[in-house]
């Protein structure tokens, strides 16, 4: 299957919500998505962990979905995250993600049972067989609960034919340097602190929703990388480190949606029982902000 | 609060479906539960782990709710899990299920982004301001991906006035030690081969998929606690724990239905990506049912 | 083989020393053995955990081991650990034991470098192969690094004739389960807070230090268990639990030896870098042993 | 504290036995030795987890001590590891190595019951208060069992003024990352693996046993790091990352002694119950090596 070429920085959308929290609300979302591409990132993924897309209802969720395809018209590729707890619901996300135009689409086997290798496969091979676009392979068991050793991934890769490409957030960087001695299949880096060494290990890209709020450093890590200059490379990941770490613990959609309010873009608190960054942590991102402009 | 006394074997109920996956057979969900009630369980909880109550959609959650509430007809107290992503969406299949004539109403935080303290208090503190009946706290870190500490349980008690009762099913027998000694309020196993030893540190109840298929055994074992006899109760529950492993260990959703549909009630498969359980598990869950007869 | 019967409450001893350190205070050991016997334990431990073996010099085990079993005079079987990190240096340790008049020896794999099965059973294999006494596996991986699966011991007990009992230390107790399903061996419990669990799963005797301190109601908790009383014997364990805590959580030479020096017995202090138990956790002691008195 | 300038590859050498495994072969030590300098490393570290330390007596650890020091004749610094379970023996040989000669000891805190952080704080302190050359503190859990927070590491560094350098094995880059953020200490990566990474997060040597088999692939890796040419750095990784991932995972003892023979010298077999490599690992090695040629 020919496949768009993606490569160094996704940026993942957050979603919106009104002030009550009951609405998505897409102009909000629309000016978010502007901003990443006019910064220069080079792909967008709605519906991540990033946009909430566990916390939405079905209408909700298609709403995001349609409205993020057609916002970004094109303008880079567009991953849309199809993740669900039921294969049939899953199937159908992938389906209306690809009739709406995603380029591409992520799928995390999230669980309640724990599924079993087979389990997992068959789960890939539905919703593998079901549409035509390319499927990014997404394993991050601290959320999703269920851990793809690098066995199943590059079984997963062998049996679905357009599983092309794989996003590890473990942040073990063991199982990339295992993607790249066996498998020709491009990774993608979706641990913000490994940035630097999943880079330095061959990723192909930075899977982040940092470039919400510190797009330049994220892009100039990456040139620097392919400018072959580890130097600089290194003392531009040291210099954003700080700033990765506290969205990875503040998590993202908190912090993000703090950062965004911050520099002008009102989004909304992220849906209960998760809670919005609380004063001490917004004071905290505050000072990081100004340190890295 | 008053509170219903709930004690003994509580029997969980699976979700039947139709034959394509697509319904739920109302019909079958009934025989199974007027089976639990004749053969002497002592509640009855519906849409727990064992009920995929995770992979239902809200109107298929709303209709096994009502109709199980309605058709117990309170021979037993019915106890139903109302667990959610969203704090509001918890909210609302709590008031549904004290609505519809529930005793009980069970809560697991489940999460996608990992929840503080703070946040798990704020959600048990929403779902109980909202409703008049008893909340049995459930903490099973092994499909919810939250684990709450004894401390933090503790707390959750202190603050929440309607949550009297605590089911532990991370099968660490310590946390139920401290259960004991720092609270009044009665804990429940939710750990099949933890049976004998939750029993001998102090516990009310088990909660338990496992009368389904092998109800006499399971309320011999609890007779015998009651009867300060530990070596009948060592014995039965020896008698039946390579079952009680076998139903852990298969999955209860897909264990549960193929020995119901063994034993004369049809309630269909799991929802995929869940397998409904393979020929070698049929073959040695058959055996064990021969065993045990 | 032909086994002494070991049951019930094993008592391990500790290792004095003299006030700077340097030195085995043997005087100190006689009255702690001789404290043991005469209060009902079952049998005697010498230089497991508890005993600091693993802290000694070679001359100074053999003078710990020889003047224990000496001491003994067989009133009670003695049970004597000859763990080394080597081969060789167990396999001395262990004739030395049996050539001094050892009932028992206990073997728990000790390792620096992390060992294979194979591994595992040759260095029980060479062990059993060079003495004529029965040997007791011990499974301790928070001391050891080396955790041995039930399917690894039960390989071990077919292949080396004389190891004829079990010291499962992990707490879990469904390898107790696993063992008591899958095995003729008898099992002992060397995990203090599991004892109420781990005889109603019908461990034969239980490994502990907390005879030093307690031991009427060790030895009663065994009696109530053997007299099928299992009301008692959980009013019994939850008396004893907080005192079991303790010793476990502040490390058992710290706190036995802290408690002896409380009852007039001055046993001098843990090897550095293991502290003495400091101010506040002697208070802490000295209140609950008040309180169990 | 004026400190030898460590950087670069530091070479870590085995302890030769004889064949029957009871003495130390200090000609084949001394061979091992020459070797390794001539190849090029920039430090020469006897006695660590490769040299078997754990398993000498303390007449043959003073026997490898001393000799290595004087073989080495200050052609390149030389660090000393001097861990043991007791502060008094560790001590005891630290001093030796400082009095014999060594630039630099390493000290990894090993123990059988578990080290508070005040503990191991304490037992740095009594080591660095008895010499007067520098440590390299070496945090290593999956051999000592004891893990050492990168809290407690700047702890450590803050009280005891000649710990200068720490050596992390953790395998685990965040720690690096926080290293190099909090502290001016140097730091080292003992994990092979990592080895890209860790010099990528700006890693100022590198501590392998790998220079015995792979010298040069050692060597050209850190210079193309100097050169700051990630694209070379990362082929050169990749290259001999197959054997890096076989020592790491067949044990540096066993892994290294078969390759040294291999390659011409005789150096023994690890001690019991340490297995030397078997057949199948040996035709694996040599596969490996060759390929690297």
């Amino acid at each position: 299957m020919s496949s768009p070429t993606i490569h160094g920085i996704i940026g993942y959308t957050i979603t919106p919500f009104s002030a009550d929290g009951t609405r998505v609300d897409l102009d909000a979302l629309g000016h978010s998505i502007d901003r990443l591409i006019d910064s220069g990132v080079h792909a967008i993924a709605p519906l991540g962990s990033t946009g909430e897309g566990a916390y939405l209802s079905d209408a909700e969720w298609d709403e995001v979905s349609a409205y993020s395809i057609k916002k970004v018209a094109n303008r880079v590729p567009t991953i849309v995250s199809v993740s669900d707890l039921t294969t049939a619901k899953a199937v159908r996300r992938a389906r209306f993600a690809e009739e709406h135009g995603a380029d591409v689409v992520m799928v995390l086997p999230t669980s309640y049972w724990k599924l079993s290798e087979a389990e997992i496969l068959a789960h890939y091979a539905a919703i593998g067989g079901s549409i035509g676009v390319p499927i990014m392979l997404y394993n991050n068991p601290a959320t999703s609960g269920t851990d793809m050793s690098v066995d199943l991934i590059l079984r997963i890769l062998k049996h679905v034919d357009n599983v092309t490409m794989v996003k590890e957030s473990t942040g073990d960087i063991q199982r990339m340097h295992q993607l790249q001695r066996l498998s020709d299949v491009p990774f993608y880096n979706g641990c913000n602190p490994l940035a630097l060494e999943a880079f330095a290990a061959g990723a192909q890209g930075w899977c982040t929703a940092a470039p919400n709020l510190i797009p330049q450093l994220n892009l100039d890590l990456y040139q620097a990388v392919l400018a072959n200059d580890l130097d600089k490379a290194r003392q531009l990941f040291y210099r954003q480190l700080p700033l990765l770490d506290f969205i990875l613990k503040g998590g993202l959609p908190a912090t993000i949606k703090a950062g965004l309010r911050m520099t002008g873009l009102e989004a909304g608190d992220p849906r209960l029982p998760v809670f919005p960054l609380d004063e001490p942590g917004r004071q905290q991102l505050s000072e990081l902000l100004v340190t890295l402009r």
